[in-house]
């Protein structure tokens, strides 16, 4: 990778300038299909999402998979699309289940209307997309967004009971962080190279691509949790302990927690009832067990496993840069 | 329609009998797919779900549509399975979306968990819908199966805007309405002509007969609101004028309102300062301008639409049981 390129423009930066006619036919998708005749609160809502941004990473994910396959159009904008949908409208309901009041630095749709029209926008968002993805007349996409769509909401649920219970291991973890992050990941490759027509061994590679990058993704976002700066991620340190979220770090440190220790995670995280100094003493358990230098290697094994899943794709451009943009996933904790 | 035997055993129930072997197939599905491997949570709130019983009205359509185009299976029951769980998901949102605490005579999902909980398991059964419909192979069973999901969610948006605005007309009344209630019903029987492949004329015949039973179906339960007793309904007269809703015998009695009454309206509907009195002044002036008769007459004209859309079905026995479906819709007006 150019060291200076880099410094220069970022990964995802690199795949939206490559593919930057695609997703402007894509945004124009979006937009048309985010509207309503007869709802005018719908365009209010999807308005404030789309103006917030974001970095478009899983339509974008789609495009390059179709792409590198060498198709030529034009259900790949409409597998993006619906890409995106799904996440906007798990978006929307994950704010009314967490209760939130940001996101993308801005304040949420459940905040600035009610949880009522989160619910609802996001269950129109939702049939959106299966609209669009209906419109490719491809059974096999279908059946794979299908399953992974079951796979987000499953996640979600399981999040529910097992954020606050002990008993919570990394398989758990995992089948979680494949609900909230790595099935919408995952679908998003293998659907690009689905619709393109590529060999069996190409849309596995690309399945295990999106798999691998998505569970480094949210094991990234958990770790940072702990240990990024509030500038760089606009979250505070320490806001899932404070949240009672059992995440990877966590688990880890309760896997070595002697009969004190465990006492302080059972009061903290399952009871919720914290104490001023509680983040303090968790962070020093984390650092105790090297819970956030296993965390890190964990989530380097799977952007190694995302790499070589993408070395199985006939080389192209744009397998160089879904290659590259794995090393971001990982920069955001070097 | 026989008489002794309708005092016997009600059209619902006379279908129910007929069907009574493709309606185990379809509840064993429904048992099947509603589970969950990995989150405890969705098998307990979904097993509340099926304890609390239902007609199961939305499947039975889907089956006699498909059995009356002389179909044999098997996917008439993974569209039957798909259409009650599209019915039920949306339930589970609606409850968030209501407050309510009621449902069928027990408390609500929303209540007995919490609203996390009723979102992402509407999300999972959702989601679940889908994977059954997907099943099918059948593109064109998709397309009105998104289309339908479409028309309901935005139904339910428009729903939250128009509820307590006095500019709702009956144009937009039937709009919500078809998102509420009609959507749904149009589509369980259409796609059971669709998949027994029938001719056209016979499918349209079968979209139009859901299409006006489920808007006659929403008006009846509408002016039951106004008119029925407690006991039969489950629910209180005057439910809706408490919680302000515009249902059609208030959009009736606003559009023959003078000066004083529009101001009756608005501080009743779209602001909300009820006072003692009001449901009686209220119940007045919908006498007064025959609100309810006139919404009487309007669900009796549906009912006859649909059963002339009806009479459009080649001859079968089940066509004579849909056809007396209809007149049991407006019994409970009667």
């Amino acid at each position: 990778m150019n060291k200076v390129r880099d410094f220069v423009i970022k990964p995802h930066e690199a795949l939206a300038e490559h593919l930057s006619d695609d997703m402007e036919a894509v945004n124009a998708l979006i937009a048309e299909r985010m509207a309503s005749k007869h709802a005018p609160r719908i365009p209010e809502v999807t308005r404030h999402l789309v103006d917030a941004g974001g970095k478009r990473l899983r339509p974008m994910l789609t495009l390059a998979a179709a792409r590198l396959c060498g198709y030529d159009g034009p259900y790949h904008h409409h597998l993006a699309a619906t890409v995106e949908f799904i996440h906007t409208a798990t978006l929307l309901h994950d704010d009314v289940v967490d209760e939130s009041g940001q996101r993308r630095g801005r304040p949420t749709a459940n905040l600035l209307w009610d949880n009522k029209s989160s619910v609802l926008v996001g269950d129109y968002l939702f049939s959106r997309s299966f609209q669009l993805m209906v419109e490719t007349g491809n059974l096999r996409v279908l059946d794979i967004l299908a399953n992974a769509s079951a796979t987000i909401a499953e996640g979600e649920v399981l999040q529910l009971t097992a954020a606050q219970d002990l008993k919570t291991d990394e398989a758990i973890y995992l089948q979680v962080v494949r609900g909230k992050t790595a099935a919408l990941f995952s679908a998003a490759t293998e659907v690009g190279g689905v619709i393109a027509g590529a060999d069996e061994d190409v849309v596995k590679a690309l399945f295990d691509y999106g798999d691998k990058l998505g569970i480094a993704f949210q094991i990234v976002d958990d770790l940072l949790d702990y240990e990024g700066d509030a500038k760089a991620t606009g979250k505070n340190v320490g806001d899932d302990f404070r949240e009672r979220k059992l995440t990877l770090p966590v688990i880890k440190a309760i896997a070595k927690a002697d009969h004190e220790e465990r006492a302080f995670w059972k009061r903290t995280i399952e009871k919720g009832r914290q104490e001023d100094g509680d983040l303090e003493h968790a962070l020093d358990l984390l650092a105790k067990h090297d819970a956030l230098i296993d965390t890190r290697k964990d989530a380097i094994a799977y952007i190694d496993q995302a790499k070589s899943a993408m070395a199985r794709v006939p080389a192209h451009p744009l397998r160089d840069m879904l290659i590259n943009l794995t090393d971001y996933v990982v920069a955001r904790i070097n």
